[in-house]
């Protein structure tokens, strides 16, 4: 239903639900609804503001430049330029020159979308997913500790060193169930259970099988996070479960065909995830650096890229290289 | 006319002038007359015979391993040699290993240039450009960092948090100047605004389009690093502009054919790379390693990647993935 | 001989032996023998327990993957497997997570190892070689430090500027020996000369001009690295020289046919990989990681990847650009 409405404004709601892979106008409005609740509760509004400019910067670039029609239709050139607009306003003040950063950044966006689609998708069948949203935002973070007029609220670098080891508390049973709603809120870097329930409710009137994954992920992460004993205080705020969960819906739901081994990959895609989010945070901490979702980016390609009947290369010699004999 | 003139020095002088895009031998000498000028000014000439040594050993180098006649005789094997030739005696203080360390370093260059060339210019059109001048340089002053040979004296590493934000004095009319022509001579790592003077002639003499891009890049970045408000010590050596200008001339001119809507392109390229020149720089701080050309590199990879008719991945299952059924 | 034994026991012991490119179980016995022999050397065998659950955990989930069978049979899919096994232990103190680490993080790097055959291998012919290995160890040890449960033993967070310049000792003519070997050794992350002359012993029963070229690595290291004043407690204890060894042997004889011009690039590369150690241990010592193979891995990347008849972008328009013409 959704595909044929390519009104304006249809297509920026899709674009809104394409952050968890649902092309579906309705979805998207739930999404932007769970932005504006998180907005209302923190009783600041330019994460809502930022987050519609970025899609519709990002959707008008993509259809300047004359990209894919079908996929601007369906939303694939919106996600990551909402993403950036909700990630900027979270980390850096308000100030006359975000909302041109926050501009230049969408649009950037949709040039990476597309850079990522003529090498990663070409060669080698990889999506794209949210990495053009990870690398302009690590990009326009970085670069704000530079500029005077923009003023990094968020992090604070710290080193490797810095973290503390030991007992950790488990969380009690209210807790469990923010946790739970949270890790899909922070998607959308919201760290509002509402939130969270808003948004599974969007992901559940697109897509069962999608509805499902994102709730196992979210919990698998949960009992993986609390029995890794990470710091309870990142816990809480759903901080290991957002990439977890994007993991368990793409390589469980939507780029591979559901079977019961895929399943099981699956599993230990999620797992890995948590893994490797500890990694990202830890790295990237001394450039202070958020990892948004490149937990979810790196161990999604490296699930996604095997091929059938692909060998490694053998150890010996390579064709046709530049010192052998002509 | 020069590419007709195929003596070893002309392919050398058009290896200096391609770091600029510009195939043409006087061009080339007119940029090593700006090196010899700084080097004459600084009363040190370490950059000048490092700058002649790397153009050699990246030149003769390519010859021995039998790369591309065309290519070497274009001079695309030497611009990666003299900026390592530049770079190390910048960082690094003169010592007998030094000599030695860019004898090595030129060499790995120009493998480098031929291992971009057979992975990112074969599969994505990307042209490497100065990418194997960024990746060795790093690589070879991070390593002078852990031998006792070699003593850093550019750069001290700082963390993000250690950059103020705060109010920037707007530079004076002659300090603008400054920046105006430094911002080019800074590709080069001068910081000499008379070398701007020679090699923005040097570029008009081989192509008046190439020559006016440069320009407009340098007024661009000025304008939007003071509008950032940057610190203004850093925009006055011309710091935040030299990336810029090669977006600039790559995405306007060089790689792209000129059009308004080529124009508008490569002016938020421009932009975005100003940006990305802060984030490198805050980043790679750290790590103890100047930026060099990667801001441009990065922007240049990402705008000139996008092909016509190549759609994102959709959220769909990926072809041929390993566990799908046989 | 031995590729004809398929028993899964033949298939891990090559896949040991695959560590130093030898498909031959003998070897790759030896291989585990030195390990074990490290472990009693220094009192704690959970190295050598982490080895082998790494390589059967490897194994057996290419297996399970349905992944190219004669190149599991051939010991592809073990040799990132059992260098997991070793590396964690190495840098985590003992705990009953560490085992469920060990055994996802092996699991990982078998699904690594398809994915670099799905990009780097098709695409360029660039064998993946230990790269899966050193990704998965730098996520599982860079998130270690976040989980309460794993207590990162090995490494301390420091900055380029800690490093000291200034007069080295050059090490006494037994030291030189207990380098030669011990280079070889840490390649499995052994720290004992005595594991150094086993696994030579172990090479030359396969390849009689691998053993030289490891030989001849180890050698050029030594004098590299002491020639650029490397701090000798690091020198001496093997770490400069176990990527120069795998590089020399790479380059020179397994993915190269070995040729009088080949051993003149094999010496450059081993020479630039002494280099990149210097650079990698610099830059992730603020990330608080070990280097690992990742010198190497790089170098041997760059120095293979070049082909025949293949030309850099020359500096003009790409074709098929998204703002072309359609």
């Amino acid at each position: 239903m959704a595909s044929e409405n390519n009104h304006f404004l249809a297509v920026c709601l899709r674009g809104a639900g394409q952050v968890f892979f649902m092309e579906n106008a309705l979805t998207g409005l739930l999404f932007i609804v769970a932005i504006a609740y998180a907005s209302y509760d923190a009783g600041q509004w330019a994460t809502t503001v930022g987050a519609i400019v970025g899609l519709l910067v990002a959707t008008l670039t993509a259809m300047w430049m004359g990209n894919d029609k079908p996929s601007i239709q369906s939303g694939l050139f919106g996600f990551n330029g909402i993403l950036v607009g909700v990630a900027l306003p979270t980390f850096i003040a308000v100030s006359p020159q975000l909302w041109f950063y926050i501009i230049v950044g969408s649009a950037v966006s949709t040039v990476a979308t597309a850079a990522f689609a003529a090498t990663l998708t070409k060669s080698w069948g990889v999506p794209g997913s949210t990495g053009p949203f990870v690398l302009t935002a690590w990009l326009m973070v970085g670069g704000a500790y530079a500029f005077g007029s923009l003023d990094v609220t968020g992090d604070s670098a710290r080193m490797a060193s810095d973290y503390l080891s030991g007992a950790a508390v488990i969380p009690a049973a209210d807790e469990l169930v923010q946790i739970f709603f949270r890790n899909i809120a922070q998607v959308f870097l919201l760290g509002s259970a509402v939130s969270g329930v808003i948004i599974l409710v969007g992901i559940f009137i697109a897509s069962r099988p999608a509805g499902v994954a994102a709730a196992l992920g979210s919990l698998v992460a949960m009992v993986c996070a609390i029995g890794m004993r990470v710091e309870p205080s990142v816990v809480i705020q759903g901080l290991y479960g957002f990439s977890p969960v994007l993991t368990a819906m793409a390589v469980g739901v939507i780029f591979l065909n559901t079977s019961g081994k895929v399943a099981v990959y699956a599993l230990v895609a999620t797992v890995a995830t948590v893994f490797v989010q500890a990694a990202y945070d830890v790295v990237m901490s001394p450039l202070g650096l958020p990892s948004f979702t490149a937990p979810y980016v790196l161990t999604m390609y490296l699930f996604v890229a095997p091929k059938q009947a692909l060998a490694p290369h053998a150890h010996k010699p390579v064709a046709e290289h530049q010192l052998h004999d002509h």
